[in-house]
């Protein structure tokens, strides 16, 4: 069931809404395979949950990573209606 | 009503379940008032509110502010029963 999978690619976790667990152990596989970095990535209320993730990280699993950066900015997006809208986003970069 | 504001003190605004605008515009009274810098703290899931606060001020409202530092971290809270529970906080810091 591939949809079950958090989604991952080159070293991005990006945190959707499945439970925190299911991204902390993305996460994991990915420094596991040999990652030196892996950035979790947010939108909008996922935002919390990003930073559930990589506080469970670092606290209960690795605990020689380390939050290397923490980045906010806001993403403009259109609706099919034209109007905008603007979405906070947050990039957590975790590294050993 | 001065329970219809934001909780302020010595230049913090703590974030909870009032719309942003709310905590956007206590930040602007802070540097209104002289602070120099301003501190956005958050817990569990108003930590995403809090990253909206942060941009709306610097994106619509005081471009000379910046983003100083965003620090993440975990609070230990005990419930009446004994049980311990993990919440992750958040604390920006905006400044010119």
């Amino acid at each position: 069931m591939p949809e079950e999978k958090p989604k991952v690619e080159d070293n991005v976790v990006y945190i959707g809404r499945k439970p925190s667990m299911a991204y902390v152990l993305a996460v994991i596989t990915q420094f596991t395979n040999g990652a030196p970095d892996v950035l979790i990535k947010a939108r909008g209320k996922a935002i919390s949950r990003a930073v559930d993730v990589a506080e469970i990280v670092r606290r209960r699993f690795l605990q020689d990573v380390k939050i290397k950066s923490v980045d906010i900015a806001t993403e403009e997006r259109e609706l099919e209606d034209k109007t905008k809208l603007n979405v906070s986003t947050m990039t957590l970069v975790l590294g050993k």
